[in-house]
């Protein structure tokens, strides 16, 4: 279990496992449990958990609930499975119940049963967590390299400590330059259609002190052609071995316009981000969620009842739109075939 | 006073103006009676009637209004410049209440005074009334022979009957080629802050059996680089005499993606949009609204409380991304300062 000294938006104390309820964020701070691998799972699906590596800390908490519910293989096994059905394009989340099914069955193996089982998976979820954390907090100091002192910066979405198991991909990158002692600000794109920009980037950078403001996520072009965006810096929900990225639904529009200006864009996320079974972003699954987010905004119904809508939740951004990728294992620049292939080596 | 064959957003009977109640579509279709000046000025401001070419007739009605409370030029000028004042952007308004002032100027030169003074005016505000609807039916028939059969069409906010006196610019460019037999099928950006696109397009499209899907603003990057998007047609608010053209923020991110994916992006707009005063699209005025405007919607606030958001209300295209501009007196393609200037020598 990670320190307290970073906001998380994961909490797991004496097995219990507490998120915060994101949906409701930033005007209502509530917590909410589950109580068992179900309700995991239907936290990760509605959204109450979001975020790459965070859906990941997730899941592994959860299949340590389902060890400690059932201290066996089958149950481990279960959950897994019920686990990988919630959300298809975020690759952490395979990532991080492929390790716990791993572990479980070294365990297995060695005859580890009953509460030593279900406590050593607990400690493994703890470890995912701790390590997430460390990870970006060495991602961010590498990336603040990257980062002028004065910067305006742009993000989507959120990649921040409520995307992760605390600090942040995007924004620990933007947090490790501030505490180098670089002023920066930041545009927060709003994020349509479930607003993690205005809601969340907007909530934890003003909680940091940290100068933030809003935009549509029409209006960074215009900010663009006046000069006033500096970077752009955003997470990952998977990321191919050629460095095609995937990320939030918007991301490939900021890529195209920032290469129109030739301002830097960087992808921050841990190693597990990246999929090496995947050749390239034409292969990454593209979640489709439900036409009823877009239709309506915080609730409120806003196009005519029974039009159509699309629901592309990410979008694929080029490997040539990306200045550099930053991970918690090192730097892949172009060609980032080579490069991801070399932090993989190390 | 245009035939009511087509829907308008602006009524006028017996003297009385009534305007459609835009911010309340698509959910409530409710008009509001404006009984002065001050209460056109202010329905303009508020956006109760939008898109450049109604709020230029809006006005003209505005000052038949005045001419008719108090019939003298004192009247008619200082409703003028209250009308002025409403919102800097879309140029209709000027050509319009300029038009409105000339015509009062030769009235009185004439001396034609009181009630037949009261009447020419109100018969010049129909006249650009309806002026506007034979502009767009013709706009319409020039622009559609640039859309294939089979099209897939996005376009941005709403350029249509509801931004106009009626038929619409862009979307009078998608009626013609749905009316002249072809297969059209269009996406509709949301168009943030305000969504016109998701609350007032999706509207009028489906009110008049064209299909229409509504996306969010980060979304149409996703769908050129599938290639599900064959051109986009887009209204103006301001175009300069080379060609460059501001519209509602957000078209120009469109325009870099259209020209990223090789996409013809086309402006349809009345040639009263075109600003011959102004060199090019930097020295048009762009309006900064609210914050409140993007860090809430319909009531309901989504950023934290106090988080500074910016507004531009309007973007601006550079020529060199047009493919053409669709006026009711031509269409200018580039190179557009020369066949803009030709547009208007006819």
């Amino acid at each position: 279990m990670p320190s307290n000294f970073h906001l998380s938006p994961i909490r797991w104390v004496g097995g219990r496992l507490s998120l915060l309820e994101q949906r409701k964020l930033p005007l209502v701070e509530e917590w909410v449990e589950c109580h068992d691998v179900e309700e995991v799972a239907r936290a990760i699906e509605t959204m109450v958990v979001r975020g790459a590596p965070a859906i990941g800390i997730t899941a592994a908490y959860g299949i340590a609930m389902a060890a400690a519910a059932a201290p066996t293989l089958a149950s481990v096994s279960a959950a897994r499975e019920r686990l990988a059905r919630t959300r298809p394009t975020a690759v952490n989340l395979f990532w991080a119940v492929e390790r716990m099914a791993r572990v479980a069955e070294k365990l297995v193996s060695e005859g580890v049963a009953g509460a030593a089982f279900a406590a050593a998976l607990a400690r493994e979820a703890e470890a995912i967590h701790r390590e997430d954390v460390e990870g970006n907090e060495r991602m961010g100091r590498l990336g603040a390299a990257f980062v002028p002192d004065g910067a305006r910066i742009l993000t989507h979405c959120n990649a921040g400590a409520l995307a992760t198991g605390g600090y942040g991909t995007a924004l620990g990158v933007i947090r490790a330059a501030r505490d180098a002692g670089k002023k920066v600000a930041v545009f927060a794109d709003e994020t349509r259609p479930f607003l993690q920009g205005a809601r969340l980037t907007a909530w934890e950078l003003a909680r940091d002190n940290i100068p933030v403001t809003v935009i549509s996520d029409n209006m960074s072009g215009h900010l663009f052609s006046k000069g006033e965006i500096d970077l752009v810096v955003v997470g990952a929900d998977r990321i191919a071995r050629n460095g095609d990225a995937a990320n939030k639904i918007g991301t490939y529009t900021v890529a195209v316009l920032a290469a129109a200006h030739s301002v830097p864009f960087y992808v921050a996320a841990p190693l597990s981000t990246i999929d090496r079974a995947i050749e390239n972003g034409s292969k990454i699954p593209i979640e489709e969620r439900s036409e009823a987010e877009v239709t309506s905004f915080a609730g409120v119904q806003v196009a005519p009842h029974g039009v159509r809508a699309r629901h592309p939740a990410f979008d694929v951004t080029p490997a040539r739109y990306i200045a550099a990728i930053v991970t918690d294992a090192g730097v892949a620049a172009p060609p980032c075939e080579r490069t991801i292939a070399e932090l993989f080596e190390k």
